[in-house]
C-alpha cells in the first residue's frame, strides 16, 4: 500500500470517535451497531467493551464473524476491515481496560459481571476514495 | 409503537442524507457500505441507485439478506432495518428514478447496462435511544 494511503487510513482511524461495528444475528442477517473503540493496535487488533448481556455480544459468541466500518464525510472515504471478534470476560483483561468513568455503564466495576470486552482482530481490509477502492491483506501493511 | 417514538424515527430517516447498508460477502461475513437513499416508503420500503459491477451489488444478487442503519450523534439515536436486497436492472425501474446529474455515475444514461435500482425491504427493526430499545415488526407500523 501506498504510503500516503497508510496515512490517510490511519488518520481516519485516530480521527473517529467511533465506528460500524457489524454482526450475524441468528437468522443469518448482517447487523449494524455504532461503538466506541476503547484502544487500537494499528489496523489489526480493536478493543471495545460493552455488556455481556446485550444482543450482539450473545451474536458474536455464537458467530465470530464480524466488520467494522470508519467513514469521513468531510473526503469521502471509508475503510472497512473484515475479521473475527472474540468475548473476553476474564478479570484479567477486563481490569487491563477499565477506564474512570465506566461505572456509569458497568455499576459493579471491573469484574462486573455483566461487563465484558470484545477483540476486533481484522484479517483484510476495503479502503475507498472518491470513486476508487483498493482492497488489502492485513498482515502484508 | 409510540407516536411521539415513530415521529422521532421518521424525523431520523428523513434528516439522514445517507445510510449504512449491510450485505453478506462470499465467506458469510456481514459488510457494510455508506449509501445515499434515492426514495423511501415509510419504513418498509427504500431505493438507492448503484452500479450492477458493485462487489455490493453482486453479493446481493448471491444472496439478499441485508439491513440498513440510521444513526443520529445528537440525539444519540440509532435505527436498523433487517430485509432483504433486491436488484432491479429493468429500464422502466431504472427510468422511474432516473434523476438530473446521474449521468455523472452512469455516463449512457438511464438505459446503461451498469445502472441499476437497489430495493430494500424491511422485516423488522430496532430502535436505540440512549439505553432503551425496541424490537418491532414493520408489517404492523
Amino acid at each position: 500500500m501506498d504510503a500516503s494511503v497508510k496515512k490517510a487510513i490511519n488518520t481516519l482511524i485516530e480521527d473517529s470517535t467511533s465506528v460500524i461495528v457489524c454482526s450475524l444475528d441468528e437468522d443469518g442477517f448482517p447487523n449494524a451497531k455504532k461503538m466506541y473503540t476503547v484502544e487500537n493496535e494499528g489496523l489489526k487488533t480493536f478493543w471495545f467493551s460493552t455488556n455481556i448481556s446485550a444482543i450482539r455480544t450473545q451474536q458474536w459468541l455464537k458467530n465470530s464473524k464480524s466488520s467494522i466500518y470508519f467513514y469521513n464525510d468531510a473526503d469521502v472515504r471509508g475503510l472497512m476491515l473484515i475479521g473475527n471478534i472474540q468475548v473476553y470476560t476474564d478479570n484479567e483483561t477486563k481490569q487491563l481496560f477499565w477506564k474512570d468513568g465506566d461505572e456509569e455503564y458497568y455499576p459493579l466495576g471491573p469484574t462486573d459481571p455483566d461487563y465484558c470486552m470484545l477483540r476486533f482482530t481484522a484479517d483484510k481490509g476495503n479502503h475507498y476514495f472518491y470513486g476508487s477502492k483498493e482492497i488489502f491483506a492485513i498482515d502484508s501493511e
